[in-house]
């Protein structure tokens, strides 16, 4: 186990800034994407912040990401808007088109902004965080590149496909952001580099069979889509709302570019203050997240949670003693 | 095994709209309602077609089901409405809202209507392909009573919310409709009426051990949610989502009132054909279909289907041969 150390958010944001900037990035465009590698960090999803930091900055260097390209209107017809990403940074393109769906929302009640030629927004949660956190409903997927196969299939032809649905509570937010396949390939590595089998099989070995062993999964390629045939068939649906919604690039249209850039991505708010019941609302999901508090727990370790619940927790402890990085990961980043 | 009978499907819809007329229905209710269960039948949704009619009659003799009532708007805020179903037939209540979602979509883009208090809708994937064979995108889910632990609980505090998305597909569509449970009861009934295994574990016995035993799921209760906490997570979130969009009931406020009636919906309909590469949709749809098809299947009997690509030949078998029925259902019908 590579020894871990403890890094400051300020220290990581600072580092951070001072590295976009060097890469070609505006000053203001590199305080944005800082904060949002950093919050990342500090809410413990390590694996798409800091750990993620360094493609980052290859992929801009590389061209893949334009550090200069802003989204540009594509269509609009009323609540419906579509987008070209022009090949930008990803999470800032991400940021922009939930804040334009959210103004849709104000004006409509719900707003759908389809973003083409985009690139990986890092963590979908954060854009649900982001509108719960005003106040609004969120709704949003992104495609990728094909990682999954369809269900009984041996070669990948579907993206894991992030999906979010985030709703206020409180101050706070209940996100849920998961992909289609039940582990990512970051996951799997980590219990393979400890050694370790997986809590539940997470794929297929190479003759077929169903496997709770990551290196047999790392080996076929062949990763277990949740539920089954039914994941699979929600990823392929994911990718085909992202690309007609968009006019962008489907899953197939990226994985034939050999590297993931130009993704298709859907955001939808809904802006619940002009429901009939908005000053319910709050009440409404404490007692819906109360009643699944109440279940009988299968031991008295198990604690049941709400999607996001941990995160606060999480948040205020990295706040409190630093961000766990790993050391080669800060050399790393500190040599970019 | 029951005697299966083939019953022509014009046959059907005769029998069950005499049976509707005398339970109360209208002439154009009746009609309506006998050719949603005949349809879902004719598509091979048994346990959502002609196996659910005598529930669905005992419901309104029971009064659960009003069949009188009709859909009133409580309120309207641009593409967003909230409807009241006044504990009208769930299936009716549902087109209707598809039809509302659609009409806000033609003017909008896109368009959501949330239903309270309606009842059960039988089939969603039936709304998904209403809505696509129009050529709209289509987005809905219900909640229903408990009937799913909580990830780490041992008692049902979620539903298994039904979740459909849809799209258009030259003349037919892609439908997928999926409850948050890996199995059904009634799928995991007939498994253990047969004797069978569950082709994967599909939950836990008493002792919270993973099983693919269905009689020891039956049992326990324990259904195992999709991708296992991200489906119970899932199923939270849509319930939330329903409840506060419609101002309806949720999973825990029906499962209070031990059966299951006044749920709660939402209906989200987009229009395509407002899209600035609308007229590329198809091609674009049947060439991300295309590539699925063309993944080397597992053995040489597995065939790779997009969801909703079984139900075609089903549906042209039926209307051919007849509708497969249980002797002792169809003996049941014709007493009701």
């Amino acid at each position: 186990m590579e020894k871990v150390i403890l890094i400051p958010s300020e220290g990581m944001l600072s580092e951070f800034i001072s590295i976009l900037r060097k890469t070609g990035y505006s000053d203001d465009k590199a305080q944005k994407i800082a904060e949002i590698f950093t919050a990342n960090s500090l809410e413990g999803i390590y694996t798409h912040g800091v750990n993620r930091f360094p493609r980052f900055i290859r992929n801009t260097r590389d061209r893949y990401i334009n550090p200069d390209s802003e989204p540009t209107l594509t269509h609009a017809s009323g609540s419906l808007e579509q987008w070209n990403g022009n090949l930008g940074p990803g999470p800032l393109n991400a940021v922009f088109s939930v804040n334009r769906a959210i103004e849709l929302s104000d004006k409509y009640g719900i707003g759908l902004v389809a973003l083409a030629n985009t690139n990986h927004w890092m963590r979908g949660g954060l854009y649900g965080w982001q509108a719960a956190k005003r106040g609004y409903v969120f709704i949003g997927w992104t495609n990728t590149i094909a990682n999954m196969p369809a269900w009984g299939a041996k070669d990948p032809h579907l993206g894991n496909n992030p999906f979010v649905l985030a709703v206020p509570y409180g101050k706070e937010a209940v996100v849920l952001d998961f992909a289609m396949s039940l582990y990512s390939y970051g996951k799997m590595e980590s219990y393979a580099n400890e050694g370790k089998k997986l809590p539940y099989p997470g794929g297929f070995d190479k003759d077929g069979t169903l496997t709770d062993d990551p290196e047999k999964i790392l080996e076929s390629w062949r990763t277990l889509p949740i539920g089954y045939w039914k994941g699979a068939s929600l990823s392929l649906l994911l990718d085909i709302l992202a690309t007609i919604l968009s006019g962008g690039s489907s899953v197939n249209e990226i994985t034939a570019r050999k590297a993931e850039y130009a993704c298709s991505q859907v955001f939808i708010a809904i802006n619940v203050n002009k429901l009939q019941n908005s000053p319910a609302i709050e009440k409404e999901v404490r007692s819906i997240i109360d009643d699944m508090h109440a279940s009988i727990p299968v031991n008295d370790e198990t604690s049941i949670r709400y999607p996001g619940e941990n995160i606060l927790k999480i948040r205020e402890e990295s706040l409190k003693k630093g961000i766990p990085v790993a050391g080669n990961i800060w050399d790393e980043i500190q040599a970019l």
